[in-house]
């Protein structure tokens, strides 16, 4: 029985291609007292994993050269050679990387419980995306009832589950996303007070319409562009959460900082960077409160699913394209 | 007796020059009950005054065309019609604009004691600059004992009483500044504990060599290149203070936007705008204290003191070619 993996074989100088990584099969090692054999089903493709490849000092080292691609996944025991932790069945969410299979002694693997949600799930609205939205809204912006929110990538992973948990406490809600779909399905699926179709409207005079009193709030996770536009329209003693920059991932010069930076001064206003992993001892809890609303059905998910290990690359650089909808999630159990 | 006043003519596109103001001379209006007239004696030149030009919102309304240009200033009563809260010779600080006298009834007048300090230290440490510093640091970035400031603008109005307050409370203190003879001032005057020197140093390097454990705090009064640096080295949870961006006041096209902003979420850190008027109610507090610190021989004063109310543009241009030493001055008293 052989694992494929893809491993990272050169550093990407702007978006990623054909020489980026290497498709392999390795036979499975055998246990060791205590480890388990994890088949992976399921891959999250996340926008980090961009930085994640630059030899660059962040919150976590990089990927090194020919090692699998780092990437959370979730899977299920196949194996236990004696770890009384887990048994042959038990659905795990891990850092699993880019491959099919994993062995691990248990460490950094978490049960999850099909009857709460399905595997896949466990990768977005219940899994890293989810918890970086809950959060970024509440513990770093600490959102008001009546506040008024902005955020960007709003039909993405991330941008959705934060303007769900801003409706949900009452907030005033404008999601800033890519195309007509896009911004129909927050409108009309989850129910956000206003779409800003970025690809056919200008930003400026969007925001102009969609936020005459300016926003209390913006959540953003592109960067760019889009960032310097929500500069521009805080209202007194706002808060910017930075929680990611997908606009500038990809650029091989610098990134372009926001022209209106100037704007937090004038209005008295505060922007914060978020890193998900802070908040780790309280997931639980998140997830917990997070499955309640789903049952409820006041918070919404959707994956957008694709098949293969031998597609990683090309579903991957849907995440900068934005041909996706919802969590994007690769499929690698065959 | 004539009043000599500069009036905004043009709003300036970059570097105001010969016709962004005017001087013009008017009489002094007849006092009506209550009003007191102030003779000027000291103007206040900020960086601030560069914002206050433009038509653009701000944190306050722009100076009007042909209306006497915004300034403080300190000045005494020399005529009083009535006004049982000042007696002639009282010494006053006020908005008094770029002009020789005002007439005033009394609204936004503050005493100031002479006793205290020279008058032009009232526009300087015991005046905005001074509150400017003093609030900065301590209320909203919160230095604690032995956090590592970094502060640019380091020998100047406001960076220069920054960094001594930051002393004070027990904290390394890294300034920037330009050229030789303000880097040894901060040092060997002022007791930082080291000084770049932006002219005619590398400050990516300058940075790696006296901030190798990075920074806690960074007080930014310039913007651009600077920011850019000061960001590279942020500690985890670090803050970010934005009191102002003088390198970039005068760009003709866009401001520079920090390009090193994802910095912030790396380190988990926060940058926060701030406007020295939203401290008004505790401007005497803080004076008191600054004023005992004075008088210990904690906290220096420097005021580079030009002469007459002609000479207004080019001493005012001094504030961004940084020919000047200290919190800058115009005596406009003949």
């Amino acid at each position: 029985m052989n694992n494929k993996q893809i491993t990272l074989k050169n550093r990407p100088k702007g978006t990623p291609d054909k020489n980026t990584w290497q498709i392999q099969e390795t036979p499975i090692p055998e246990l060791e007292e205590g480890e388990i054999l994890i088949q992976q089903h399921y891959i999250s493709l996340d926008p980090a994993m961009r930085g994640w490849m630059n030899d660059t000092k962040s919150y976590i080292p990089p990927v090194a050269l020919d090692s699998v691609m780092r990437a959370g996944s979730v899977g299920k025991v196949i194996k236990n050679n004696n770890n009384p932790n887990f048994q042959i069945g038990d659905c795990v969410s891990v850092w699993g990387g880019v491959q099919q299979y994993i062995v691990s002694d248990g460490q950094g693997c978490f049960k999850v419980d099909e009857k709460v949600a399905p595997m896949p799930t466990f990768l977005g609205t219940l899994g890293m995306p989810g918890m970086t939205a809950y959060f970024g809204i509440l513990e770093v912006a600490k959102i008001k009832e009546g506040d008024i929110v902005l955020v960007s990538g709003a039909a993405g992973a991330v941008g959705s589950i934060v303007g769900q948990i801003a409706k949900i406490k009452g907030c005033r809600v404008i999601g800033i996303a890519g195309g007509k779909e896009k911004c129909n399905y927050i409108k009309n699926e989850l129910g956000f007070d206003a779409a800003i179709d970025y690809k056919s409207e200008n930003i400026y005079t969007a925001l102009k319409r969609k936020c005459p009193k300016g926003v209390d709030v913006y959540f953003d996770n592109v960067g760019g562009v889009i960032l310097d536009a929500a500069l521009s329209k805080l209202r007194m003693h706002a808060t910017v959460v930075l929680c990611g920059a997908i606009s500038q991932y990809n650029n091989k010069t610098k990134i372009n900082g926001p022209s209106n930076y100037l704007s937090l001064l004038v209005t008295r206003s505060t922007m914060k960077g978020m890193v998900v992993m802070d908040y780790a001892k309280d997931f639980g809890k998140a997830a917990k409160q997070m499955a309640i609303w789903m049952k409820e059905g006041k918070l919404k998910s959707r994956e957008d699913i694709y098949e293969g290990i031998e597609n990683f690359q090309e579903t991957y650089n849907r995440l900068f394209t934005g041909e996706k909808n919802g969590k994007l999630i690769l499929k690698v159990i065959e």
